[in-house]
Protein backbone atom coordinates (compact mmCIF):
# COMPACT_ATOMS: atom_id res chain seq x y z
CA UNK A 1 0.00 0.00 0.00
CA UNK A 2 1.57 3.80 -1.03
CA UNK A 3 2.80 4.91 1.83
CA UNK A 4 1.77 8.66 1.41
CA UNK A 5 3.66 11.82 3.38
CA UNK A 6 1.35 14.70 4.28
CA UNK A 7 2.24 17.95 2.91
CA UNK A 8 4.94 16.38 0.76
CA UNK A 9 2.58 15.90 -2.52
CA UNK A 10 4.30 12.20 -3.09
CA UNK A 11 4.83 8.92 -1.34
CA UNK A 12 7.76 8.22 0.71
CA UNK A 13 10.90 7.16 -1.25
CA UNK A 14 11.14 2.93 0.32
CA UNK A 15 7.46 2.83 -1.26
CA UNK A 16 8.38 4.54 -4.38
CA UNK A 17 11.45 2.56 -4.70
CA UNK A 18 9.32 -0.95 -3.81
CA UNK A 19 6.84 -0.24 -6.41
CA UNK A 20 9.65 0.73 -8.82
CA UNK A 21 11.44 -2.61 -7.94
CA UNK A 22 7.75 -4.63 -8.46
CA UNK A 23 7.01 -3.20 -11.92
CA UNK A 24 10.89 -2.73 -13.74
CA UNK A 25 13.06 -5.29 -11.64
CA UNK A 26 15.17 -4.74 -9.18
CA UNK A 27 18.23 -3.16 -11.11
CA UNK A 28 20.04 0.31 -10.44
CA UNK A 29 22.09 1.89 -13.32
CA UNK A 30 25.51 3.68 -12.21
CA UNK A 31 25.87 6.59 -14.66
CA UNK A 32 29.40 6.93 -14.11
CA UNK A 33 31.52 9.25 -16.35
CA UNK A 34 35.21 7.75 -15.94
CA UNK A 35 37.52 9.35 -18.30
CA UNK A 36 38.44 5.83 -19.91
CA UNK A 37 34.64 5.70 -20.68
CA UNK A 38 33.85 8.70 -22.18
CA UNK A 39 37.26 7.97 -23.92
CA UNK A 40 35.92 4.59 -25.50
CA UNK A 41 32.47 6.56 -26.12
CA UNK A 42 34.43 8.66 -28.55
CA UNK A 43 33.13 12.01 -26.65
CA UNK A 44 35.91 14.41 -24.77
CA UNK A 45 36.49 14.09 -20.83
CA UNK A 46 35.11 17.48 -20.57
CA UNK A 47 31.21 18.85 -19.49
CA UNK A 48 29.60 18.69 -22.69
CA UNK A 49 31.57 14.89 -22.98
CA UNK A 50 29.67 14.31 -19.55
CA UNK A 51 26.23 15.72 -20.72
CA UNK A 52 26.05 13.66 -23.73
CA UNK A 53 27.33 10.29 -21.58
CA UNK A 54 24.69 11.06 -19.46
CA UNK A 55 21.52 11.68 -20.81
CA UNK A 56 22.04 9.17 -23.20
CA UNK A 57 22.37 6.47 -20.60
CA UNK A 58 19.70 7.97 -19.34
CA UNK A 59 17.80 7.51 -22.41
CA UNK A 60 18.76 4.25 -22.62
CA UNK A 61 17.80 2.78 -19.35
CA UNK A 62 15.12 5.02 -17.99
CA UNK A 63 11.95 2.41 -18.64
CA UNK A 64 14.25 -0.42 -17.32
CA UNK A 65 15.41 0.48 -14.59
CA UNK A 66 14.32 1.02 -11.09
CA UNK A 67 16.66 3.47 -10.26
CA UNK A 68 19.57 5.23 -11.78
CA UNK A 69 23.03 6.37 -9.75
CA UNK A 70 25.17 9.22 -11.18
CA UNK A 71 28.22 8.75 -9.22
CA UNK A 72 28.88 12.25 -7.70
CA UNK A 73 32.45 12.29 -7.59
CA UNK A 74 32.83 11.95 -11.82
CA UNK A 75 30.81 15.15 -11.87
CA UNK A 76 32.63 16.82 -9.48
CA UNK A 77 36.12 16.85 -10.94
CA UNK A 78 34.60 19.07 -13.76
CA UNK A 79 34.07 21.64 -11.14
CA UNK A 80 30.87 23.73 -11.26
CA UNK A 81 30.56 22.91 -14.94
CA UNK A 82 30.47 18.94 -14.02
CA UNK A 83 28.01 20.10 -11.45
CA UNK A 84 25.55 22.07 -13.88
CA UNK A 85 25.67 18.66 -15.73
CA UNK A 86 24.58 16.61 -12.86
CA UNK A 87 21.88 19.10 -11.89
CA UNK A 88 20.22 18.60 -15.67
CA UNK A 89 20.73 14.52 -15.30
CA UNK A 90 18.35 14.99 -12.34
CA UNK A 91 16.37 17.13 -13.72
CA UNK A 92 15.70 14.96 -16.68
CA UNK A 93 15.42 11.66 -14.65
CA UNK A 94 12.65 13.35 -13.06
CA UNK A 95 10.97 14.04 -16.52
CA UNK A 96 11.65 10.65 -17.42
CA UNK A 97 9.84 9.35 -14.21
CA UNK A 98 13.15 6.97 -12.74
CA UNK A 99 14.17 7.06 -9.07
CA UNK A 100 17.65 8.69 -8.62
CA UNK A 101 20.44 8.22 -6.14
CA UNK A 102 22.97 10.89 -5.44
CA UNK A 103 25.77 8.82 -5.15
CA UNK A 104 27.59 11.57 -2.81
CA UNK A 105 28.74 9.68 0.56
CA UNK A 106 28.48 12.97 2.32
CA UNK A 107 28.74 13.36 6.12
CA UNK A 108 29.09 15.99 8.69
CA UNK A 109 27.62 17.17 11.82
CA UNK A 110 25.41 19.68 12.92
CA UNK A 111 24.34 22.81 11.12
CA UNK A 112 27.08 21.49 8.38
CA UNK A 113 25.02 18.23 7.80
CA UNK A 114 21.98 19.79 7.50
CA UNK A 115 23.60 21.94 4.95
CA UNK A 116 24.27 18.50 2.65
CA UNK A 117 20.73 17.51 3.27
CA UNK A 118 19.72 21.54 1.73
CA UNK A 119 21.29 20.00 -1.26
CA UNK A 120 20.42 16.81 -1.59
CA UNK A 121 17.13 16.57 0.17
CA UNK A 122 15.10 19.50 -0.32
CA UNK A 123 12.39 20.54 -2.47
CA UNK A 124 13.41 22.60 -5.14
CA UNK A 125 17.06 22.96 -4.54
CA UNK A 126 19.24 22.53 -8.16
CA UNK A 127 20.73 19.03 -6.96
CA UNK A 128 17.57 17.70 -5.22
CA UNK A 129 17.36 14.09 -6.02
CA UNK A 130 15.07 11.07 -4.63
CA UNK A 131 17.99 9.49 -2.82
CA UNK A 132 21.66 10.32 -1.61
CA UNK A 133 24.73 7.64 -0.65
CA UNK A 134 25.77 9.17 3.21
CA UNK A 135 28.52 8.05 5.04
CA UNK A 136 28.91 8.03 8.82
CA UNK A 137 31.83 8.20 10.55
CA UNK A 138 30.84 10.88 12.28
CA UNK A 139 28.37 8.59 13.80
CA UNK A 140 24.68 7.45 12.72
CA UNK A 141 23.18 9.75 14.16
CA UNK A 142 24.94 12.90 13.09
CA UNK A 143 23.28 12.21 10.00
CA UNK A 144 19.83 12.92 11.75
CA UNK A 145 19.44 16.04 9.98
CA UNK A 146 19.30 14.17 6.14
CA UNK A 147 17.12 11.22 8.30
CA UNK A 148 14.52 14.37 8.85
CA UNK A 149 14.73 15.88 6.21
CA UNK A 150 14.35 12.78 3.88
CA UNK A 151 11.21 12.04 5.77
CA UNK A 152 9.30 14.83 5.89
CA UNK A 153 9.90 15.18 1.71
CA UNK A 154 9.45 11.79 1.02
CA UNK A 155 13.00 10.94 -0.14
CA UNK A 156 15.10 8.54 1.03
CA UNK A 157 18.77 8.10 2.01
CA UNK A 158 21.50 4.98 1.27
CA UNK A 159 24.10 5.22 4.50
CA UNK A 160 27.58 2.92 4.33
CA UNK A 161 27.60 -0.12 6.17
CA UNK A 162 29.98 -2.98 5.35
CA UNK A 163 31.99 -2.83 1.41
CA UNK A 164 33.65 -5.21 0.26
CA UNK A 165 37.35 -3.46 -0.30
CA UNK A 166 39.80 -4.63 1.91
CA UNK A 167 40.76 -2.08 3.42
CA UNK A 168 37.23 -1.17 4.25
CA UNK A 169 37.53 -3.69 7.40
CA UNK A 170 39.52 -1.62 9.60
CA UNK A 171 37.00 0.84 9.96
CA UNK A 172 33.97 -1.56 9.50
CA UNK A 173 34.50 -5.15 11.17
CA UNK A 174 36.41 -3.41 14.29
CA UNK A 175 34.58 -3.68 17.68
CA UNK A 176 33.73 -7.80 17.27
CA UNK A 177 30.20 -8.38 18.16
CA UNK A 178 29.05 -4.94 18.60
CA UNK A 179 31.09 -4.23 15.37
CA UNK A 180 30.90 -0.77 13.39
CA UNK A 181 28.81 -2.33 10.50
CA UNK A 182 26.40 -3.77 12.95
CA UNK A 183 25.79 -0.45 15.05
CA UNK A 184 25.20 1.09 11.50
CA UNK A 185 22.44 -1.71 10.31
CA UNK A 186 20.52 -1.41 14.04
CA UNK A 187 20.18 1.86 13.77
CA UNK A 188 18.81 2.33 10.32
CA UNK A 189 16.63 -0.51 11.29
CA UNK A 190 15.46 1.51 14.58
CA UNK A 191 15.05 4.35 12.16
CA UNK A 192 12.89 2.77 9.50
CA UNK A 193 10.25 1.78 12.63
CA UNK A 194 9.06 5.32 11.78
CA UNK A 195 8.06 3.87 7.74
CA UNK A 196 4.86 2.04 7.85
CA UNK A 197 5.43 0.56 4.29
CA UNK A 198 6.64 -3.00 3.54
CA UNK A 199 10.13 -0.95 2.35
CA UNK A 200 11.67 1.69 4.99
CA UNK A 201 13.45 5.01 3.10
CA UNK A 202 16.81 4.47 5.21
CA UNK A 203 19.11 2.39 3.01
CA UNK A 204 22.18 1.09 3.42
CA UNK A 205 24.91 0.60 1.22
CA UNK A 206 26.60 -3.19 1.10
CA UNK A 207 28.78 -4.26 -1.74
CA UNK A 208 27.32 -7.34 -3.44
CA UNK A 209 31.08 -9.15 -2.84
CA UNK A 210 31.52 -8.75 0.48
CA UNK A 211 30.98 -12.77 0.52
CA UNK A 212 30.80 -14.62 4.45
CA UNK A 213 31.53 -10.73 6.35
CA UNK A 214 27.75 -10.13 6.83
CA UNK A 215 26.95 -13.67 8.66
CA UNK A 216 30.56 -13.25 10.12
CA UNK A 217 29.70 -10.20 11.67
CA UNK A 218 26.37 -11.32 12.25
CA UNK A 219 24.20 -8.06 10.43
CA UNK A 220 20.43 -8.74 9.90
CA UNK A 221 20.03 -7.15 6.99
CA UNK A 222 16.20 -8.34 6.70
CA UNK A 223 15.76 -6.47 10.00
CA UNK A 224 16.56 -3.59 8.22
CA UNK A 225 13.67 -3.16 6.20
CA UNK A 226 15.03 -0.92 4.20
CA UNK A 227 16.37 -0.83 0.93
CA UNK A 228 19.97 -2.78 0.19
CA UNK A 229 21.99 -0.62 -2.37
CA UNK A 230 24.61 -3.55 -3.88
CA UNK A 231 27.32 -2.18 -5.97
CA UNK A 232 29.86 -4.76 -7.55
CA UNK A 233 27.48 -6.65 -10.25
CA UNK A 234 29.43 -7.36 -13.42
CA UNK A 235 32.81 -6.17 -14.21
CA UNK A 236 33.50 -5.84 -9.80
CA UNK A 237 33.01 -9.60 -9.68
CA UNK A 238 29.67 -10.48 -8.68
CA UNK A 239 26.83 -12.27 -10.00
CA UNK A 240 23.48 -12.15 -9.39
CA UNK A 241 23.40 -15.55 -7.92
CA UNK A 242 26.34 -14.47 -5.45
CA UNK A 243 23.73 -11.59 -4.30
CA UNK A 244 21.20 -14.11 -3.49
CA UNK A 245 23.60 -16.12 -1.83
CA UNK A 246 25.80 -13.30 0.08
CA UNK A 247 22.04 -11.65 1.49
CA UNK A 248 19.66 -14.63 1.68
CA UNK A 249 16.67 -13.55 3.66
CA UNK A 250 17.05 -9.45 2.77
CA UNK A 251 17.36 -10.49 -1.71
CA UNK A 252 14.07 -8.82 -2.50
CA UNK A 253 15.50 -5.69 -0.60
CA UNK A 254 18.60 -5.34 -2.52
CA UNK A 255 18.82 -3.04 -5.41
CA UNK A 256 21.86 -4.35 -7.58
CA UNK A 257 23.71 -1.79 -9.05
CA UNK A 258 25.60 -2.41 -12.09
CA UNK A 259 27.66 0.88 -13.77
CA UNK A 260 31.35 -0.56 -16.12
CA UNK A 261 29.00 -3.42 -17.93
CA UNK A 262 26.15 -1.90 -18.86
CA UNK A 263 27.77 1.44 -19.57
CA UNK A 264 30.73 0.16 -21.80
CA UNK A 265 27.91 -1.44 -24.21
CA UNK A 266 27.82 2.22 -25.27
CA UNK A 267 27.06 4.66 -26.39
CA UNK A 268 24.50 2.63 -28.76
CA UNK A 269 21.43 3.24 -26.76
CA UNK A 270 20.59 -0.48 -28.40
CA UNK A 271 23.78 -1.92 -26.82
CA UNK A 272 23.11 -0.17 -23.59
CA UNK A 273 19.87 -1.19 -23.24
CA UNK A 274 20.87 -5.39 -24.20
CA UNK A 275 23.25 -5.04 -21.85
CA UNK A 276 20.79 -3.34 -19.35
CA UNK A 277 18.03 -5.86 -19.93
CA UNK A 278 20.74 -8.62 -19.59
CA UNK A 279 22.02 -7.78 -15.92
CA UNK A 280 18.09 -7.05 -14.97
CA UNK A 281 16.99 -10.63 -16.11
CA UNK A 282 20.03 -11.67 -14.37
CA UNK A 283 18.94 -10.07 -10.75
CA UNK A 284 14.98 -11.11 -11.43
CA UNK A 285 16.68 -15.20 -11.66
CA UNK A 286 18.98 -14.92 -9.39
CA UNK B 1 64.57 23.63 5.67
CA UNK B 2 61.77 23.83 2.66
CA UNK B 3 60.98 20.52 1.07
CA UNK B 4 60.34 20.87 -2.46
CA UNK B 5 58.47 18.13 -4.05
CA UNK B 6 59.95 17.93 -7.27
CA UNK B 7 58.24 18.56 -10.76
CA UNK B 8 55.38 20.27 -8.56
CA UNK B 9 57.10 23.18 -8.40
CA UNK B 10 56.16 24.06 -4.93
CA UNK B 11 57.10 23.36 -1.34
CA UNK B 12 55.20 20.33 0.38
CA UNK B 13 51.75 20.94 1.96
CA UNK B 14 53.10 20.71 5.42
CA UNK B 15 56.36 22.42 4.53
CA UNK B 16 53.94 25.50 3.07
CA UNK B 17 51.31 25.32 5.92
CA UNK B 18 54.34 25.34 8.84
CA UNK B 19 55.88 28.24 7.18
CA UNK B 20 52.63 30.19 7.68
CA UNK B 21 51.62 29.13 10.69
CA UNK B 22 54.97 30.46 12.21
CA UNK B 23 54.73 33.70 10.04
CA UNK B 24 51.34 34.82 10.75
CA UNK B 25 50.10 32.41 13.73
CA UNK B 26 48.22 28.99 14.12
CA UNK B 27 45.03 30.50 13.31
CA UNK B 28 42.67 29.09 10.07
CA UNK B 29 39.21 31.01 9.71
CA UNK B 30 36.56 28.55 8.60
CA UNK B 31 34.65 30.37 6.18
CA UNK B 32 30.88 29.56 6.65
CA UNK B 33 27.92 31.18 4.98
CA UNK B 34 25.40 29.47 7.10
CA UNK B 35 22.00 31.04 5.74
CA UNK B 36 21.40 32.64 9.25
CA UNK B 37 24.96 34.32 8.58
CA UNK B 38 24.16 35.74 5.61
CA UNK B 39 20.82 37.23 6.47
CA UNK B 40 22.69 39.04 9.62
CA UNK B 41 25.26 40.27 7.17
CA UNK B 42 22.21 41.84 5.14
CA UNK B 43 23.03 39.43 2.00
CA UNK B 44 20.61 37.34 -0.20
CA UNK B 45 20.91 33.79 0.34
CA UNK B 46 21.90 32.97 -2.99
CA UNK B 47 25.03 32.58 -5.04
CA UNK B 48 25.69 36.70 -5.16
CA UNK B 49 24.94 36.93 -1.41
CA UNK B 50 27.64 33.90 -1.09
CA UNK B 51 30.20 35.63 -3.25
CA UNK B 52 30.11 38.60 -1.16
CA UNK B 53 30.66 36.94 1.69
CA UNK B 54 32.87 34.47 1.16
CA UNK B 55 35.61 37.59 -0.98
CA UNK B 56 34.77 39.94 2.12
CA UNK B 57 36.11 37.04 4.70
CA UNK B 58 39.17 36.19 2.39
CA UNK B 59 39.78 40.09 2.54
CA UNK B 60 39.87 40.98 5.77
CA UNK B 61 41.73 38.22 7.04
CA UNK B 62 43.90 36.69 3.96
CA UNK B 63 46.84 38.40 6.01
CA UNK B 64 46.35 37.06 9.68
CA UNK B 65 45.32 33.49 8.92
CA UNK B 66 48.07 30.46 8.02
CA UNK B 67 44.55 29.00 6.37
CA UNK B 68 41.00 29.64 5.24
CA UNK B 69 38.58 26.71 5.20
CA UNK B 70 35.56 26.88 3.37
CA UNK B 71 33.00 24.44 3.84
CA UNK B 72 32.04 23.02 0.91
CA UNK B 73 28.51 21.69 2.36
CA UNK B 74 27.47 25.60 2.63
CA UNK B 75 28.50 26.30 -1.27
CA UNK B 76 26.91 22.45 -2.41
CA UNK B 77 23.10 23.54 -1.16
CA UNK B 78 23.25 26.61 -4.35
CA UNK B 79 24.55 23.83 -6.65
CA UNK B 80 26.78 24.44 -9.20
CA UNK B 81 26.45 27.95 -8.91
CA UNK B 82 27.15 27.76 -5.40
CA UNK B 83 30.58 25.67 -6.78
CA UNK B 84 30.99 28.66 -8.83
CA UNK B 85 31.53 30.89 -5.98
CA UNK B 86 33.72 28.53 -4.51
CA UNK B 87 35.92 28.01 -7.39
CA UNK B 88 36.07 32.00 -7.29
CA UNK B 89 37.00 31.81 -3.46
CA UNK B 90 40.00 29.65 -3.72
CA UNK B 91 41.40 31.35 -7.39
CA UNK B 92 40.94 34.41 -4.59
CA UNK B 93 42.57 32.86 -2.07
CA UNK B 94 45.71 32.06 -4.47
CA UNK B 95 46.28 35.36 -5.68
CA UNK B 96 46.30 36.48 -2.13
CA UNK B 97 48.84 33.92 -0.63
CA UNK B 98 46.51 31.85 1.86
CA UNK B 99 46.36 28.25 1.97
CA UNK B 100 43.10 26.85 1.26
CA UNK B 101 42.00 23.85 2.89
CA UNK B 102 38.44 22.80 1.21
CA UNK B 103 36.21 21.15 4.07
CA UNK B 104 34.61 18.47 2.13
CA UNK B 105 34.88 15.28 4.24
CA UNK B 106 35.14 13.21 0.80
CA UNK B 107 35.84 9.15 0.92
CA UNK B 108 35.04 6.46 -1.63
CA UNK B 109 37.27 3.74 -3.03
CA UNK B 110 39.03 2.76 -5.98
CA UNK B 111 38.53 5.07 -9.57
CA UNK B 112 35.69 7.51 -7.35
CA UNK B 113 37.66 8.06 -4.68
CA UNK B 114 40.72 8.90 -7.88
CA UNK B 115 37.82 11.36 -9.19
CA UNK B 116 37.58 13.41 -6.04
CA UNK B 117 41.71 13.33 -5.65
CA UNK B 118 41.21 14.66 -9.02
CA UNK B 119 38.37 17.53 -8.18
CA UNK B 120 40.54 18.89 -5.49
CA UNK B 121 44.17 18.15 -5.38
CA UNK B 122 45.05 18.95 -9.40
CA UNK B 123 46.77 21.32 -10.55
CA UNK B 124 44.16 23.09 -12.80
CA UNK B 125 41.51 21.63 -11.91
CA UNK B 126 38.57 24.49 -11.43
CA UNK B 127 38.10 23.22 -7.15
CA UNK B 128 41.77 22.56 -6.60
CA UNK B 129 43.11 23.83 -2.95
CA UNK B 130 45.63 23.34 -1.22
CA UNK B 131 44.63 20.74 0.78
CA UNK B 132 40.86 18.73 1.04
CA UNK B 133 39.25 17.13 4.36
CA UNK B 134 38.79 13.36 3.97
CA UNK B 135 36.09 10.88 5.68
CA UNK B 136 37.72 6.91 5.67
CA UNK B 137 34.78 5.21 6.74
CA UNK B 138 35.95 2.89 3.41
CA UNK B 139 39.20 2.93 5.43
CA UNK B 140 41.82 5.21 5.60
CA UNK B 141 43.72 3.20 2.81
CA UNK B 142 41.11 3.65 0.53
CA UNK B 143 42.20 7.48 0.38
CA UNK B 144 44.90 6.15 -1.42
CA UNK B 145 44.46 7.92 -4.73
CA UNK B 146 44.41 11.17 -2.50
CA UNK B 147 47.20 10.59 -0.03
CA UNK B 148 49.45 10.00 -3.81
CA UNK B 149 48.39 12.58 -5.92
CA UNK B 150 48.84 15.55 -2.75
CA UNK B 151 52.20 14.02 -2.42
CA UNK B 152 53.16 14.49 -6.10
CA UNK B 153 51.50 18.12 -6.38
CA UNK B 154 53.16 19.53 -3.09
CA UNK B 155 49.11 19.31 -1.85
CA UNK B 156 47.79 17.88 1.54
CA UNK B 157 44.84 16.14 2.70
CA UNK B 158 43.17 16.31 6.77
CA UNK B 159 41.83 12.65 7.57
CA UNK B 160 38.64 12.86 10.15
CA UNK B 161 39.88 11.11 13.43
CA UNK B 162 38.32 11.90 16.59
CA UNK B 163 35.34 14.39 16.69
CA UNK B 164 33.90 15.27 19.55
CA UNK B 165 29.93 15.32 18.93
CA UNK B 166 28.54 13.03 20.77
CA UNK B 167 27.61 10.31 18.24
CA UNK B 168 31.11 10.26 17.29
CA UNK B 169 32.11 7.99 19.48
CA UNK B 170 29.56 5.10 18.16
CA UNK B 171 32.20 4.83 15.26
CA UNK B 172 35.50 6.03 16.69
CA UNK B 173 35.77 4.59 19.42
CA UNK B 174 35.02 1.58 18.94
CA UNK B 175 38.01 -1.27 19.46
CA UNK B 176 38.79 -0.51 22.97
CA UNK B 177 42.86 -0.33 22.70
CA UNK B 178 42.59 -0.48 18.95
CA UNK B 179 40.29 2.01 18.60
CA UNK B 180 39.24 3.09 14.92
CA UNK B 181 40.14 6.81 15.96
CA UNK B 182 43.65 4.80 16.74
CA UNK B 183 44.20 3.36 13.59
CA UNK B 184 43.12 6.25 11.19
CA UNK B 185 46.32 8.22 13.72
CA UNK B 186 48.98 5.52 13.35
CA UNK B 187 48.04 5.10 9.57
CA UNK B 188 48.60 8.88 9.20
CA UNK B 189 51.70 8.65 10.98
CA UNK B 190 52.74 5.65 8.71
CA UNK B 191 52.24 7.90 5.96
CA UNK B 192 54.16 11.63 6.86
CA UNK B 193 57.14 9.05 6.77
CA UNK B 194 57.84 9.88 3.22
CA UNK B 195 57.58 13.75 3.97
CA UNK B 196 61.69 14.81 5.55
CA UNK B 197 60.06 18.40 7.01
CA UNK B 198 59.26 19.13 10.40
CA UNK B 199 55.52 18.93 9.34
CA UNK B 200 53.95 16.16 7.16
CA UNK B 201 51.43 16.80 4.38
CA UNK B 202 48.84 14.42 5.86
CA UNK B 203 46.78 16.24 8.92
CA UNK B 204 44.08 15.10 11.00
CA UNK B 205 40.84 16.24 11.77
CA UNK B 206 40.61 16.31 15.44
CA UNK B 207 37.94 18.32 17.53
CA UNK B 208 39.23 21.34 19.87
CA UNK B 209 36.56 19.78 22.33
CA UNK B 210 37.53 16.16 22.76
CA UNK B 211 38.53 16.64 26.03
CA UNK B 212 40.06 13.42 27.76
CA UNK B 213 39.13 11.33 24.53
CA UNK B 214 43.08 11.38 22.73
CA UNK B 215 44.30 10.02 26.56
CA UNK B 216 41.80 7.39 26.81
CA UNK B 217 42.20 6.11 23.93
CA UNK B 218 45.75 6.66 23.87
CA UNK B 219 45.95 8.62 20.46
CA UNK B 220 49.53 9.67 19.65
CA UNK B 221 49.09 12.87 18.15
CA UNK B 222 52.65 13.89 18.02
CA UNK B 223 53.42 10.94 16.84
CA UNK B 224 51.80 11.49 13.97
CA UNK B 225 54.04 14.72 12.70
CA UNK B 226 51.27 16.20 10.71
CA UNK B 227 49.10 19.16 10.99
CA UNK B 228 45.77 19.39 13.45
CA UNK B 229 42.96 20.85 12.37
CA UNK B 230 41.02 21.43 15.20
CA UNK B 231 37.28 22.97 15.00
CA UNK B 232 35.13 24.33 17.65
CA UNK B 233 37.28 27.48 18.96
CA UNK B 234 34.83 30.56 20.30
CA UNK B 235 31.64 29.65 19.71
CA UNK B 236 31.85 25.78 19.96
CA UNK B 237 32.89 26.08 23.34
CA UNK B 238 36.96 25.83 23.55
CA UNK B 239 39.53 28.30 24.79
CA UNK B 240 42.72 28.34 23.47
CA UNK B 241 44.09 27.09 26.82
CA UNK B 242 41.39 24.36 26.36
CA UNK B 243 43.13 23.60 23.28
CA UNK B 244 46.81 23.28 24.70
CA UNK B 245 45.59 21.37 27.50
CA UNK B 246 44.03 19.14 25.08
CA UNK B 247 47.00 18.22 22.32
CA UNK B 248 49.63 18.65 25.17
CA UNK B 249 52.86 18.05 23.25
CA UNK B 250 51.32 17.66 19.86
CA UNK B 251 50.22 21.47 20.21
CA UNK B 252 52.59 23.01 17.81
CA UNK B 253 51.11 21.07 15.42
CA UNK B 254 47.29 22.30 15.88
CA UNK B 255 45.84 24.68 13.41
CA UNK B 256 43.10 26.01 15.77
CA UNK B 257 40.00 26.68 13.75
CA UNK B 258 37.29 29.64 13.86
CA UNK B 259 34.35 30.45 11.79
CA UNK B 260 31.40 31.86 13.61
CA UNK B 261 33.03 33.74 16.11
CA UNK B 262 35.12 35.83 13.58
CA UNK B 263 32.53 35.37 10.97
CA UNK B 264 29.66 36.88 12.79
CA UNK B 265 32.09 39.93 13.55
CA UNK B 266 31.57 41.24 9.80
CA UNK B 267 30.36 42.40 7.14
CA UNK B 268 33.09 45.08 8.16
CA UNK B 269 36.47 44.18 7.84
CA UNK B 270 37.49 46.47 10.59
CA UNK B 271 35.31 44.11 12.77
CA UNK B 272 36.35 40.86 10.88
CA UNK B 273 40.27 41.43 11.41
CA UNK B 274 39.63 42.51 14.76
CA UNK B 275 38.02 39.00 15.88
CA UNK B 276 40.46 37.60 13.57
CA UNK B 277 43.59 38.97 15.39
CA UNK B 278 41.90 38.25 19.08
CA UNK B 279 41.33 34.57 17.94
CA UNK B 280 44.90 34.44 16.82
CA UNK B 281 46.57 36.60 20.00
CA UNK B 282 44.69 34.02 21.91
CA UNK B 283 46.13 31.13 20.70
CA UNK B 284 49.51 32.28 19.92
CA UNK B 285 49.21 33.13 24.29
CA UNK B 286 47.23 29.63 24.61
Amino acid sequence: MPEQVPGAGRESFGSRLGAAMAARGPLCVGIDPHPALLGSWGVDDDAEGLRRFSLTVLEAVASLAAAVKPQVALYERHGSAGMAVLEELLAAARDESVLTIADAKRGDIGSTMAAYADAWLRDGSPLAADSVTLSPYLGFESLRPALDLAAATGRGVFVLALTSNPEGASVQHVGGADSVANRIAQAAAAENARYRGSLGSVGLVVGATVGTALSDLDVDLAAVRGPILAPGLGAQGATPADLRATFGAAYPQVLGTSSRDILSAGPELRGLRAAALRTRDGLLAG
